[in-house]
């Protein structure tokens, strides 16, 4: 089993995460997106839609989406849960991923995609042949910050993101954080409840996976 | 226990279809997101997020997100099973949902929310006064053909869409291609595998939920 990652994205960097909190080990490709290697042949034969992370089972298969090879891992090595452990809970994981891929991580990576001149026809990722919309990355930067505004609001009475522990939401919610920081759209000083929770999450060794 | 929903909404179809499936029945609020009920002070008091589907459960709380609430009965009413029975295909299913989310549904609602009127200033679903891109509604025509041609040929070696049998990823493709095609982007007639598979699946009870 391998995992095809890519050190410095922040999709394969939720799997990495997970990974470590389970303290699960496992060999990994290194794929460098920004150069385009995930758009050539060696890694279109192993994943044809040319995204990252990809786990390669023993058997040959693939699984990708970070949320679906999480997933696998839940199966699989259960302690510690990472996606809630009761019904209620289990769905609020959900819920609160959804909401941070939609309002955070999908509109950080609008802002690099959209503007970088690497990513020029190539703002969706994969295969497709796709132009910039400039107006996308400012929807973006709007977006990630009421985001934020709401995640610091629910923190007030959460000490983690969708359960009194930590989760892979917890995991996405820093992702998407750092990723949009990287792109520059920063925490706002006055969301000091979001900044708490974010010192604390990052101080967990799995952090630095 | 109940459900807010919108009938011709495609996202709260796909737990209405999820339900169905499960042969549970519940009691259902009518919210009208064309006409901004949604943002309404009586529908923001449940979901200050002014998003559909919400689930209310029996102690008040809400749970929101589509697969989220799909996930809530998955675990409450485990028979027959609709996110998969074993890690490799519940981590398909969840593969799945993901692309088609991403490649079909966000898509289409995108091409409604930056072409139709009504949406001036929603173009981005909930509370956030977000300005229409046009632009988007091209990509989004072009994001669904290509998955559909994607879609057309992983169905030449599966007779559903992450496992061999019905799920929930048959579910968000089937709401996502009625939408799709709700919005202008048909399936084009050569597709005929994908023409099949849809034709079997909406022929299936709960279609109509």
């Amino acid at each position: 089993m391998k995992l095809y990652d890519m050190k410095d994205a922040p999709n394969p960097r939720r799997v990495r995460v997970f990974l470590a909190e389970k303290g699960i080990k496992l060999d990994t490709v290194q794929i460098d997106i920004m150069g385009g290697e995930n758009l050539q042949e060696d890694y279109l034969a192993v994943n044809p839609r040319g995204v990252l992370p990809t786990l390669q089972l023993d058997n040959g298969s693939i699984i990708d989406e970070a949320a679906a090879i999480c997933r696998y891992f839940e199966d699989t090595h259960p302690a510690p849960p990472l996606f809630g452990d009761t019904p209620q809970s289990k769905a609020a994981v959900e819920s609160w991923i959804r909401q941070i891929e939609t309002d955070a991580f999908t509109p950080a990576a609008d802002v690099l995609r959209n503007t970088n001149p690497v990513f020029e026809n190539r703002s969706v990722p994969g295969t497709s042949d796709t132009p910039q919309v400039p107006a996308l990355a400012e929807r973006g930067v709007q977006r990630i910050q009421g985001f934020y505004a709401r995640l610091d609001q629910h923190l007030a009475t959460s000490s983690y993101v969708a359960h009194n522990c930590f989760t892979a939401a917890d995991i996405t919610a820093m992702c998407a954080i750092d990723f949009a920081e990287f792109v520059g759209v920063e925490v706002p000083a006055e969301l000091v409840r979001l900044a708490e929770w974010r010192t604390r999450v990052s101080a967990r060794p799995s952090a630095a996976a």
